[in-house]
């Protein structure tokens, strides 16, 4: 691996300690290109512009993945990952769906390592706030022929992050607009989901709810994600979360919570979750928290839940009482090295 | 509009009358920026890097959308375009729904006009062949937060083409994948749609098939689109093509078709296509014809349809005997001037 070290560190403007999520791009990147059937050699070099052209076919054909993973930093100033090798086993599951090249574990894995070690600076200290790191694959060639590109580029990035979101939201249970359908390509990180669950979210807003809860395309009336998050849902003293489908996304961060969560003798089913049952779970007043997760938010509660006209305002309960917080907290103290790590789960850099 | 011109035009050494789709992007591109809300000046330029870095939000979010047109030479080197209003409009309804700022109809009706002008050498003369024309507008800001981006490019790039396609296709109605689904972007000319439709599409051609008919999400028991395309079926001396809807592209060459098929007295139904119904038709002798239709390819003709394990062959119908070669005759000689324009549909440069 080649490594070409920046002149000039953004360090000197930038602390990644007061860094809002995604928008400072620490000072290098890990690049690898691919053509002629095979991938060259990984280069780590200044963060910065590439020179593509506006006929990008990742831009016109949507032939593009990322992953997202964080690194932290203990009280020692040691850097850890948290289950990268989940990331990279996505992340070519992702490349098989859109039809793009698988990468290899070493220029993933080796070029993650080595470009966390050269910006453990950019790592913030601060409680809460981690070190994003945002791999990415892309269709490179340009052309303007609909079909498969034979050049791609894979690329690392990080940011330093604060806090993704801070209070709990209101949602919406979305009953028309869709963002997955059996045979589609709702269970990858491909750009196109994102970009479609964008308006259905403005429109959540402009009524408003924060986020959205997503609903299988059939019928609208199974729980399939939250926002850009796996869902979980509390009814009584069980944690009930849909299994991953080729419509649901399988979220390291929601694997990891299943974990945590019976290792504290707590309950988890996997299972469809219909709004019938959660609206008669309200009634009953058995529903006790419904909550998203995901890597760039750990855990965010939910207060209110909106269904066609109606609203279901949740319970307040006390951190002490709270799974979403438990859970959180455990999974973070074994993130961040304040806990111990009973599955194996840390790697130091 | 400000006009840079190239000092180096790569017609010294591309031929327009032979260059292959897509591959060959002409000299000068019009680029305008949108930020703070508003669109900027449009600028035509020399085609090149626009030094964009991996961070590009479109890449990542797929907030990516285009158009596809072309502009004629006739027999006097008169250059002229084709319904380009329809474009301009079925473009803001794309950028609508995935959460866009709409473009001027002055930056990209006037900026089209005036590259063209520009860049008519590019134009060629060659029968079949055309100026194919990719106006595209795509999320411009370089972070990681999935939101919708404040930034975006609007570009209009152009490239000679001969005809795309030139022999009956075999094409399999598929029955697992999902192109589209009711509440999704399937309406849109999203880059995300592409790029999800290539890996089926991959295994129907090691099936031996060269492309699909895409079927309904729910059932995959009626036609929607194929491959790229709009599909049109005859049976008997009926042509029947599915209405547009929330997952089926409002085609411009679809929509000529109609009209001209219409014209010439031929009965034309937007209507609901079930499989039975193609293979009742088929076991009845009445299926006559089945073809796509698009701005790339004009119409594209089908020899074998898969189903299931079974294959139906399509007659092998005369040149005159062919509503598919009769439309096709009459829509390209309406957009080269060969042909009396009764719709007004061209429009000279």
């Amino acid at each position: 691996m080649e490594i070409k070290k920046t002149q000039h560190s953004k360090l000197d403007t930038i602390d990644p300690n007061n860094s809002p999520f995604g928008v400072n791009i620490s000072d290098h990147m890990l690049i690898c290109e691919y053509e002629n059937g095979q991938w060259g050699k990984p280069v780590i070099m200044p963060y910065g512009g590439m020179n593509y052209s506006p006929a990008l076919m990742a831009i016109h054909y949507g032939q593009a993945i990322f992953e997202g993973m964080k690194a932290y930093k203990d009280k020692n100033n040691d850097v850890f990952l948290f289950r990268p090798e989940k990331n990279f086993e996505r992340f070519n599951k992702s490349a098989e769906r859109l039809a793009m090249p698988p990468i290899t574990k070493e220029i993933f894995l080796e070029g993650l390592y080595a470009l966390i070690d050269l910006d453990r600076d950019w790592v913030p200290t601060k409680e809460g706030s981690s070190l994003y790191i945002r791999p990415t694959m892309f269709a490179s060639e340009e052309m303007f022929s609909a079909r498969i590109s034979n050049k791609y580029t894979f690329a690392i990035m990080t940011s330093p992050a604060n806090s993704y979101y801070d209070k709990p939201l209101k949602i919406k249970i979305e009953n028309h607009y869709t963002r997955a359908v059996s045979g589609g390509v709702g269970f990858t990180k491909c750009a196109g989901n994102y970009g479609a669950s964008f308006y259905p979210t403005l429109l959540a807003n402009q009524q408003g709810f924060d986020q959205i809860i997503w609903t299988d395309s059939q019928e609208h009336k199974y729980f399939e994600e939250s926002g850009t998050m796996n869902v979980m849902v509390r009814i009584g003293d069980i944690i009930y979360t849909p299994p991953v489908s080729n419509t649901i996304l399988n979220g390291v961060t929601r694997d990891s919570l299943i974990n945590v969560a019976r290792h504290n003798k707590i309950e988890v089913r996997e299972e469809r979750i219909s709004v019938d049952s959660i609206v008669n779970a309200y009634q009953q007043g058995t529903l006790k928290e419904i909550f998203g997760c995901g890597t760039a938010v750990v855990v965010n509660r939910y207060s209110h839940v909106g269904y066609n006209d109606n609203i279901m305002e949740l319970p307040t309960l006390k951190d002490e009482e709270s799974y979403a917080v438990l859970l959180k907290k455990q999974l973070v103290g074994i993130q961040t090295n304040e806990l111990d790590d009973p599955f194996g789960w840390r790697i130091k850099i």
